[in-house]
């Protein structure tokens, strides 16, 4: 899929957003990759975010699934505008059993006022990756309220 | 709904496996109430738990709906089983603008392999409740592999 | 909940747009009730409804889960508006063995863009109503199309 | 993805649960391709299929969604077994306007008891396919309950 992006800035867009949000990095989210409806966020492995056989926590990997997703909606939308997440699913496949959590959002139709993503999770072990979640969301665009610094 | 507990020791059960999820601790979430086929749990706001504009971040609204349902359905289930969650939906339906969060997780129906629940998460400003998410989850029992300290 | 029409003419919106779905006639579905922010439909037994082992079709059981809570969600509608379902999630809970489908919409949330819509969808058997689905879906108000006859 | 049928039976298996589908075969549905892990459903346009508007139902694309995404799975499971949805979402992308629906189911994980699968229903109009709706869904076995005539 190739999608092209209303506000050229859409990168920097993205990266300001996503760093004043403070629970992104509270659990040490990297934002890895921006291209026009696409978004890739890495979480690397620490015990504060584990469950109890110390693998990744579902929460953590919810998170990363519908921020990866939103993101890429983000990319595609105009530069005076925010983004809500509207609602996600979440099937959870294999346990977080690993050192880094890959996410990886895609745009699989954006239209004017809602966008729908994918976003699958991947978790590194001994260098394989393994499916761990996939999502499927819908983001909504809240058109003349950009999401900016107060 | 009244649903009976296949085991008696189902409080401890929860508040044992609760206790071990560094994350939950991570985040400040507080197990507040167990009852057969009910789980409540309050996360107090912190600024490391928030997104760009100083709200609850999503991704604590979905932790939080999706913990508690699982403890809901949990409370249901054998002495000797774990639970996953096999996959969740959350609709979010008001910005999390508050000072507390408060999840409550109800099972709809509850069957030897499979348990439904439906999660609500509430944000609490100035004394008021109001509804910011809603969440429908399947959970299943892995009986046979009790969710104990290693 | 309680919910305030903006169109008073909406049971009749509501009623007109019903009986243009020529599918929802197809397979002998009866609007039974309307109220704002309601809307009940039932669905009588037929062979031609079912699957492989004589139960309602899950096929028949998540239209009238998606149309019930979409007719809930259009009757807090503006008069000159359409609606589209954006998305549902349906979990079905018991086999549809029974006479009788009756789905039940209800809206938990009508904002100006978008509804969250509940529906669940009850068989009855020998006069007892079982719980056999639920869902949990999002509504689109496109204001300015009104649903009308051509 | 690649998967290999525990049952060698497995079109024959899929042919004959779906020929007992009274409800499919109402709405005209044609069972076209079946693979390991992969089904294929069509249906040709009838009037009778149709919403307000002269499009394919919503309740006719959920359905072919969620059945194609059933065989799909079904095709992965043991011969002594039967299959149900626990559960779907489905996101409606664009209107049914056109002649015919082709609904493409896909297994993404496949283990002992639950399987996920991802379904698309594409509508075709004027030799064009267009992306209708999009779906991810969980399935579980009965394993010993064969799926057979009585």
């Amino acid at each position: 899929m190739c999608f092209e992006p209303l506000d050229l800035n859409y990168k920097e867009k993205v990266r300001s957003s996503f760093s004043r949000q403070k629970f992104m990095h509270y659990i040490g989210a990297k934002l890895v990759e921006i291209r026009p409806g696409y978004c890739e966020i890495h979480i690397p492995y620490k015990s504060e975010l584990c469950q109890q056989h110390a693998f990744f926590h579902a929460g953590v990997i919810g998170t990363v699934a519908d921020n990866t997703g939103g993101y890429a909606a983000f990319t595609l939308m105009p530069a005076d505008s925010s983004i809500l997440t509207v609602e996600y699913k979440l099937n959870l496949i294999a346990p977080g059993d690993g050192k880094l959590l890959i996410a990886r959002g895609q745009v699989i139709k954006s239209r004017h006022t809602l966008t729908i993503c994918r976003s699958e999770v991947f978790v590194v072990k001994n260098g394989d990756e393994r499916l761990c979640a996939t999502s499927l969301m819908t983001l909504i665009a809240l058109v003349g309220k950009p999401d900016k610094p107060k």
